[in-house]
């Protein structure tokens, strides 16, 4: 015989990526005996996030401010404008401290078999933002799948269009990668975008 | 640079197991781009549970009335009693709908390296409810790692002691195993705990 709060708490856990009913079973019965207190910081804080987080007005990303922490930074480089697909990927990026820029986040990626155009996520806004006349370079991060790849695609050609310059994230092999772990088209794109080495 | 809402909840999610850093971060973004609807359900699910769960009085599982929905059924048969380790294993043989009579849920495994002796399980609890005069079987369902089997053994002594009967769950090859898969251990307690065929 369940109990009524318990199956709600299992059933809610199914809406984590990943997690079937089995899982959803332990995640409940292990927040309820061993992480009383990490359960309750973990419904404060969605509380919380659902609550104050919204959407930057400048780039879109997430954030309980008006404009985001990268926006507001005077020390960033305006020239520079770096498209992605979501608010994580954004992080992602920040978390290599190799980009100075400010973001561009689409909401999603072009996906002409599901109905989604580039009206759908914000490929205006983008156009509009690009032809500032402050911003030079435009550095498409879609991922590379291949909604990503005709995302970029389809962006670099109303970019440049605009006299923008266009980079891609570079493609190639992993760092830590086994030249034998990779796929074929990952090698492919390695060898014919081989660069110097500066030893 | 990080949101610090985003980072509460990212943090906040490590508390599931086996959640690290990355996934973390994926479950978090997750949440707040694709299912706010059931991120708030979750939030509540977890709220609610923790707010009205308690320990049932007879069996100590967790419920949200004074006696669980198993105790407080007058068609359980009160004269079977089943030892458990925790409340998900209460629920787990309730789903494997064969068994009829009422539970004691010990709260954990007799662990001595540990520090953990059999007043700190419910023992005593245990060896008083058994007593009663109703109970006449004890099934000690204890798990089949070590400090479950030292559980079920130092149980076992003490209620045979009472002139109950006591069982154990069956040890043996797991349905749907194929026997190369399963450990020596096993295999030979399968053996040793051969049953005639009823074909």
């Amino acid at each position: 015989m369940r109990q009524d709060r318990i199956q709600n708490l299992i059933d809610a856990l199914r809406v984590l990526p990943g997690v079937g009913p089995k899982s959803a079973q332990r995640l409940a019965f292990t927040l309820l005996q061993n992480e009383r207190e990490g359960a309750q910081q973990l419904a404060d804080a969605i509380d919380d996030a659902l609550t104050h987080l919204r959407h930057c007005e400048k780039c879109y990303t997430l954030t309980d401010q008006a404009l985001c922490q990268v926006c507001a930074n005077p020390k960033r480089n305006e020239a520079l404008l770096c498209v992605v697909q979501s608010p994580m990927d954004q992080l992602l990026i920040e978390q290599t401290m190799t980009y100075n820029g400010l973001y561009f986040v689409l909401m999603g990626k072009l996906n002409p078999l599901d109905g989604v155009g580039p009206q759908d996520i914000g490929m205006d806004a983008l156009l509009k933002r690009a032809a500032d006349g402050v911003v030079t370079e435009v550095i498409l991060a879609t991922h590379f799948t291949n909604e990503g790849e005709l995302t970029a695609h389809y962006l670099g050609e109303q970019l440049i269009q605009k006299g923008l310059r266009v980079t891609r994230l570079a493609k190639g092999v992993p760092v830590g990668s086994e030249l034998e772990q990779v796929d074929l088209g990952t090698l492919a794109q390695a060898m014919t975008g081989r660069r110097n080495t500066n030893m």
